[in-house]
């Protein structure tokens, strides 16, 4: 039996509130998809049972290089942290799975399964991190640290993914995901070919450890923390690493982490058709890494990526990408942006489920351009809403995601139990 | 015996008022680069023996969709063309080669050898049109050519394209160069992977007619004419084209054909490391697709090009990519644009020449930041400008080309026979 | 009396098949609406009361530099472009109001007046065009215009504009739109300070000519055709001139003007508070001036933009800014796409007008970051076509504007009038 | 006297060893030079009377949000710091002002007056901080400062200000330099108008205490640390800020802050023509604001900001702007990284020195745009290293900045001073 850290009656009380505006809203939308030839339930259906992983460090407050400024109740440690994540799965029922990072969340691997288990969570693919040094290492990662010019580096480096396997072994992941921070700051700084070599022979040993069941994801990044190059710089060097690596190896999309006004739905779509599209970091952003919430300012793009998604899962049955949100919460509570962009991330997969992909392929190949993308234009300002309730009232969520989480009171609570966290004199800058 | 379109007298006359200073400076250089363990000699006789090939489209006059701007002495045909690369030829000594596009110099093929080997030229890679309509055919590209929907257009896109072979054949090219523009307006407006799929279909048939010691390049373009979506957009697809052609097929940059900030000299990197790098199509720009002149708005990125080609020939003796101008020259002369640019090339080769890279090597290895920059700092600072003039100088060509050119008035004498171009009512938008 | 040019019978037995469900739709929308405390009929009627205006040049396709491919029935000139206008107008009923572009447009301007006051139709600001030569003139603006270093030149872009203001006088126009492409393509080629203020005393004597109850706007645009500055290159320098010439003086904002990842609506926000936010050309892009369909790109970014306008209007009942459509239409019949266009941003308008100000007031107040963030995206996903349609169909317009326009056949009509537009053998380049 | 903290027997033997081959260097770019009818020495002359000013914060070691890789002695205070700038001062002899950012280097203004005039140090312009929250502060900046909705924080933001002009009296600072963090991350958060009208209040009151002979200095920047909207977010709303608040106020232009492919040099020009241009923080950047060492990733550009502000200064002589370098040293010794920028902003300004204004402006005049683009291009490839070194010889500097400094091992004596900063086990990401 599954514990809820929500108190049961405090949805349903809520919910209580708007089930029945909620019924007359599915219904009314159902008759108008109903004519299109959809039917509602259908798409519900598909909603349920799209899940998407929460990050383990998204639900504490975010900052800059400039700063940070904590809320009330941030967690202390990685069973806080699961403890959160347990909210947002409980209201939203659409995120049974929390992706760790090592070593932020290092901890006794069997106690980190218990505690997750206990509220009906796992564990998604983990996370190395090797683009901040450690305590205790003798190494510095300050140059760079699987493509370090330095071999003994790179061997740390190696052996601290090794050791990421091992935890996620014991905690039921059946993936590890690889985002490092190395690069330049300087022409001249490294020499591009030889840097890119270390990295894939690191790569290589990393990837020779990984059991036959999981998979490895690359996440290729433009820019930050390296300012002049990075090593997996984009989608093109992140194919030619999961290319030399093998059939377990595929590219990890975060959509904050292109060039400017780069198509990237385009990019889902040749990764996907070369077999290497392995998942999805989802985030919004409008300069660069910017980290913000899903969908919040170009829903359309996250629209099309999932028209671009739904496109291939309707010819590729096994197509399985790994779904997780990455943002920095730097002025929300963490916990109701995650809700909100999990919903919103779903929100998007139901629109792109309304596009009817027969038809939008006659009017493609009779280069009828205004019917096609009328297509795609009144399958996204179709609201969902009401499928995306339905979904969570059905299996115990909350109808509205935020008033039933207010209600709750769950932050005043927790700030209770946990210290306040003090105002750093400076950020780094 | 090449004839010479200036005469040569003038070419001397202007060099007789140069050549002691340049001797002086040479020398100078050449004691200064001495005590970097340097010799000015054998750097300028690799500048000497650098070519570029010249677009016979860049020496009209070009334009954007808003207007065109002729100047004087137009050339009308690629007759004219031919003669105008001969003057750059000639005064610049470092382009004996010209790259010709069908169907806009269409002509007896063996006229057209005739043409330029009286002046001592040759042909380089043939460039395939199908971004524009041509008079007579039946099929249109307003929907897309190698990758249209429509199979009657990709057949036509495809004959047109061994129709460049042909005419390259005869003439002496010894590639094929693919740009299209094909891509979309609208999301929706194609499907992104069946669109792709259309497109490798039609390059591999005309890759099956390529002759054996033929190369075909692949030009990627973000955008431009296609504003939504286009079909060979960055460097990752180029890379899977010429992945999925074979061992003739290489990708050709463009600097101007990248998304904003992006780091060229990487992808310079990443493909002549993964053998696939062809050649270049130089110019500059700033905003997008602005064909400006080489080196005229960022001469350092040019120079970090150029390292790393400098490096890759430093390992691989066999490393021989393609270099060719494309610019559109709007507010100059086209041929004295031309001449400066491939001047400026060249001196970004000289400079990139001056890199000690074994000392350069052991700083990266050391992590000696600074160190490793200044190595490429202090050679692009460097003021090449007596070793280019030197190599010119004693080839024949003008110590300055500007001067040169203007004392030889070639412009006023094809202003004479060349008819005005009338001027357009209006641009395209 | 307002001639038809669509048989109004196609119209009626278009809207025959979707006024029932219309009607539903609306209803159903006006119940949900009701429930959050909106009027529908309130909104419909803010929305029946809008007009956006099309210009001329915008109903015949548009092209590249590379290429522009006809489509059938083109107009043939300004009389043929003000039917198309018409059709457009009975069919949307929001767009009764043409935008002419001197000199493409020249015609008897008593003869402009009364073909387009036989559709019901009036002119809106009139734009000159100093960005392309015209015959018969003895200047040259390949070199500037109203900014040249040539005092003849400034002369003559001087004369055009006061040549465009008289034109408009008798049209009935009350403004006059300045563009210019002036700028420059190399470091150096012109002295930035100079040059504006050749612009600026130029700009000066056109303004002192202008009727007392005209406005004149200046357009920023960031780059093309001028590739390395521009001299009206960002909102910053619009609002100098918008200050330098006096009241009548506005800016004018086209969405894709701007430089990557600039937040346009802060721009909008910031010319409005200061007085001299005149109005805009909308379209949308990806990458440059794409001059696409308005809100085909990013539509969230259209409705921020309304947002904006509705938060002033809200506050000052004299605010009236000048909307126009401004496209370039490439792939699509110009008149379909300016119809979901003109309703595109009818659409942002109405779902902007659902935002509860006071409470969004009140969260933003209160720092609640999420609740008003969410007012805005609740009512961005509201589906107000309902809205726009019935507005329409109340004003005699059509339900369904795609299959009312293609069931009237018109494009198939004039093409049987109007001759085939010969394929260019080539683009600009 | 002035203190020296690197023996002055250590620059000697540095120097020693390249004299004879700099002044070699040296007279024969004077001989180069005055081919072109410029004077060496007063090139020369001019690079000596030129100060550009260090931030007291770049002599640490900086970082991004995901780490911060903190180098050997690292200083401990603002006492630390001053001794850092001074070492680069006695090397470079090119920066005897040192700029404070207030908390950070709170301490008793009469000591660190002392502190620096030991050194021969003055202070320049003095920095507030209100985008991080200060132990013991009663209001969270988390919401925005100067333009907070909150009245108490706004008023806090303001006193703190106003305490920087008493700190910056007493240690004979003549301007306060005014950087927020202060935006929104939603669409939605904050009304752009009431925001942007809390921020002009604000600064109203610190305006109205400043003293008769100083000025203010605002500084816009595109985003980061918001993400969605930034109050002062480009040079259009500094320039209304600097307008709004008086004659005392200025814009400062930091040349990592602004959109991409913006044109800086134009906004330089722009500023200064209409009398609001303050100063600049010199850095470089390729991605965003990456506080890259200045010249390092675009030299070219540096040189076109120079190149305006040697025009501005040809025409203006009270022409004073405030030059000081603003970077973020993640992977070199600060020290070496500030003393190579400052020279290399040196560098800039003594290649803008060489172009030959009358020249440049008559081929401007005379639209003769390539030779207007040569005078700018010769002047920027000429080597003007033996003119730095020189006038840093003369001075008492060292000719050779990273040999000497390193020779003088002072990194490794304050490492045995100043305590090994701990590696902290996350960044704040």
């Amino acid at each position: 039996m599954t514990d809820h850290i929500i108190d049961p009656s405090v949805v349903e009380a809520e919910n209580a509130k708007l089930s029945t505006d909620l019924r007359n809203d599915y219904d009314s939308l159902g008759e108008r998809l109903d004519r299109r030839g959809i039917s509602i339930d259908a798409i519900k259906n598909k909603v349920a049972a799209f899940n998407i992983a929460v990050p383990s460090w998204g639900v504490g407050t975010g900052g800059t290089r400039f700063a940070r400024f904590p809320g009330k109740g941030e967690p202390r440690d990685i069973f806080d942290k699961i403890e959160d994540c347990a909210v947002i799965s409980q209201l939203t029922q659409a995120t049974n799975t929390v992706s760790l990072h090592i070593p932020w969340d290092r901890a006794d691997p069997n106690r980190l399964k218990q505690a997750a288990s206990r509220f009906g969570l796992g564990f998604d693919a983990i996370n190395s991190n090797t683009f901040a040094d450690e305590k205790g290492k003798l190494q510095s990662y300050k140059y760079g640290s699987l493509s370090a010019a330095d071999a003994a580096t790179r061997q740390q480096a190696i052996e601290h993914n090794l050791e990421c396997i091992d935890i996620g072994k014991t905690i039921g992941s059946k993936a590890l995901t690889v985002w490092i921070g190395d690069g330049s700051n300087f022409p001249g700084q490294v020499n591009f070919a030889r840097q890119f070599e270390h990295y894939l022979d690191s790569m290589k040993t990393v990837y020779s450890a990984l059991p036959d069941d999981w998979r490895i994801f690359t996440e290729h990044k433009m820019y930050e923390p390296a300012f002049y190059s990075t090593v997996v710089q984009d989608w093109g060097t992140n194919y030619l690493i999961a290319k030399e690596l093998g059939d377990k190896a595929y590219c990890l999309v975060d959509l904050g982490h292109h060039a400017p006004n780069v198509n990237i739905e385009m990019i889902v779509s040749r990764l996907a058709q070369f077999g290497k599209l392995g998942g999805f970091h989802f985030n919004d952003s409008k300069y660069g890494d910017d980290d913000l919430d899903a969908g919040s300012i170009d829903p359309f793009r996250l629209f099309l990526v999932f028209n671009e998604l739904v496109d291939v899962e309707s010819r590729d049955a096994d197509f399985r990408p790994a779904h997780m949100l990455d943002q920095s919460h730097n002025v929300t509570d963490p916990i109701e942006s995650l809700m909100l962009s999990a919903s919103d991330v779903q929100r998007s997969y139901a629109q792109a489920l309304l596009v009817n992909r027969n038809e939008l392929s006659a009017a493609q190949d009779a280069n009828d351009v205004l019917t096609a993308a009328q297509h795609l234009r009144v399958a996204y300002r179709t609201d969902v809403e009401p499928i995306l309730a339905m979904s969570r009232f059905e299996k115990g969520g909350a109808i509205d995601l935020l008033a039933t989480y207010r209600a709750s009171a769950y932050r005043a609570q927790v700030a209770q139990i946990r210290p306040e966290v003090a105002v750093g004199s400076s950020g780094i800058v």
